[in-house]
Parts: C-alpha cells; structure tokens; sequence
C-alpha cells in the first residue's frame, strides 16, 4: 500500500469520530454532540486561552494532541465523565482502539500519533494538563449555556462537578475555571440545593 | 468585559458552526456533514497530509488557519463549490461576518484570527494553498467514499470537478489528486460517461 493510501484510510476512518455522540449537548441544546465537532470545538478553544495555561505550553503541540485524542472513541464510544463505566475496561479497550486505529497510519506517523495520544492519556507533560484541561471545561460550559445540560440528567451534584471537572481544570487553567465559578455556583445554587 | 469573558463570548458564538449544513455527506452517506466537524477533520488532514504539500509550508499556521477557516459560515452559510451562489454577494456576506464574529474576541486575537483568515481567503501564501487544497480534497473524498455523494445531486461533470477542485488542489498537493485520480476517473467513466 502506498503512504498515501495509507494516510486516507485512516483519514477515512477518522470520519466515524463524526457519529460518536457526547453526553453534552451543542450550547443551544438542540442535539447531542459528537466527538469530531467537539475536537474541532477544543482545539480552537486551546487556540484562543493558550494564555490561560497554568504554565507556558507548546500550544502547536497542544492541538495537535486535542485533535487525535478523541479518535479511540471510534472502537471505545464516549463515557460521559458522569457515567458509570468500569475504568479498566474503559482502558483496556481505548489501547486496543489506539493500536488499531492509529496503525492505519504510516509507520513512522503511527508511532508519532501514539506517542502524542499516550502522553495525553498521561496527563504528566505541561502540554497534556493543560489540553485535559481544555477538554474538561468546554462540556461544563455547554451545559451553563444550555441551561444545565446533561447535568439534571446524571443527577450531577456541585461537589462532584468541582472533583471530577473543577479539580482538572484547576490543574492546567486556574484562571478559566475562576471565572466560570459564579455561574456554576449559580446554577447549583437554584437547581440542586439540597442534592449532595 | 474581561479578557476571559470575550474569548468565552467568542468561542461560544462559535460552537454555532456545529449547525451549519455542507453540501457533502459524510463518508458513510447517512447525513450531511456540518462545518464544525469539517473543521475538524480537515485540520487532522493536514496534520497527517503535510509531507505532501508542493512547497514546505508551516504545519502549525495551516492547522490553526483551518480551525477558523469556515466559522464566517455562521452569518453567510456554507456555499457548495457546483452551487450557483453569487461570488460578490458571498465575499461581502462573509467580510461583515469576519468582521463581527472575530470582532468578540480581545482586539489583539481579534487583529491576528482576522489576518489569518484574509491570508486563507487571499490564498497566496504557501500555507493557504496547501490549505485550501486539503479544505478541497476532503469533500472529493467524502463523495467517492459514499459513493459519489452529491455529485449526481449537483449535476457535476469530470470536467467540471477537474475545473473548480483539481486545479485548487493540485496547485497545493498535487500528489494527493495524483492518488486520487483514478478513482475519480472511474467514477465518472461509470456514472456519467456522455454528460459534458
């Protein structure tokens, strides 16, 4: 098989991300999202508060790994962070999914993407937290802006929204979860007072 | 406003894009595909594609240019390459548009989103052909994936495809529509041999 073909049929592949639905919804609430607008919507999210990353980040390499991050999800489905998957599982399938999916490549880009994917998985590198960073918030702010979202229906209470979410976002970008607490607080305040 | 509330203010105006139509499908034919998830998987094309591009061009700058390359399509729609849309109408739909949506940004990413979108739109430099070929590219394949997609939709003839795509395509990434051609040949050859 030549580079190139090889190249679109992972390219080709790639575009199921499209039909892989997200348990938030577009900021309007009309429909579910999917993981390939959700990778553009991130990306371009990193692309404008790069500034914001708790400490200086290589934003080129930032969006390149948010736009491959996702692309497990072909084989692996979503798992909304309010879910209840298995977490093993979960990781045992999205390494097969990488293996697969990213082996479409050339040898040489498979191996660069992998190792791109793994340390976003990692969340070790000043790159990869401030990415899951990015990754973490756009959903919560998809949910203030259609009204709470999914929230209502995980039964998400202001104490596990701040441990599973807040606690990320404050690892790689402080100042954006900062200026989102009024809201959230708002939110909670009036929808879910005595849940917790 | 804050700093943080216009780059909100922007990046949620944007996740509008997710609802504008495109006249191609996506590759398995079960819906048209919107300009957001375009988006997406056109930057992941240029990130797997670079190699390919007739002059070196920075893969960053490319990348970061198709991330807001279509979000004017929010005020002026998407218009398909074989429509029949007035060129000056569009151009002046889509200047007002640059103009207000980068406008809720901070004036300096305000003055710099908008610089790289006139360079993608000029499509002088070697960084906006490369990336208006693979903006090009991708929906050709999106057809002969499914199947000629729009193309019977739209009436479109072998000569008109080499006309308003090949010759885009080829001034950027000639390789690509080298590897393509024989496909596109045979789809024609088969679907509308006497048409033209």
């Amino acid at each position: 098989m030549s580079r190139i073909d090889a190249q679109l049929a992972f390219l080709n592949e790639a575009d199921k991300l499209k039909t892989v639905l997200r348990g938030t919804t577009l900021c309007d609430g009309s429909r579910r999202e999917n993981s390939g607008e959700h990778s553009w919507h991130i990306a371009l999210y990193a692309m404008v508060m790069a500034e914001h990353a708790v400490r200086p980040v290589n934003i080129d390499r930032v969006i390149k790994m948010l736009l491959i991050h996702d692309i497990v999800e072909i084989d692996a489905g979503d798992n909304p962070i309010h879910g209840d998957h298995d977490p093993a599982d979960q990781d045992r399938i999205e390494q097969a999914a990488a293996a697969r999916i990213f082996g479409l490549l050339p040898d040489d880009q498979a191996a660069a993407f992998r190792l791109l994917w793994d340390e976003f998985e990692a969340a070790e590198t000043d790159d990869a937290i401030f990415a899951k960073s990015i990754d973490r918030v756009q959903p919560v702010i998809a949910n203030l802006e259609s009204g709470g979202g999914t929230w209502p229906e995980y039964k998400v209470t202001a104490a596990q929204l701040q441990a599973r979410v807040g606690v990320k976002v404050e690892k790689g970008a402080p100042a954006i979860w900062s200026a989102l607490k009024t809201r959230i607080d708002a939110w909670f305040a009036k929808h879910a007072p005595h849940h917790d």
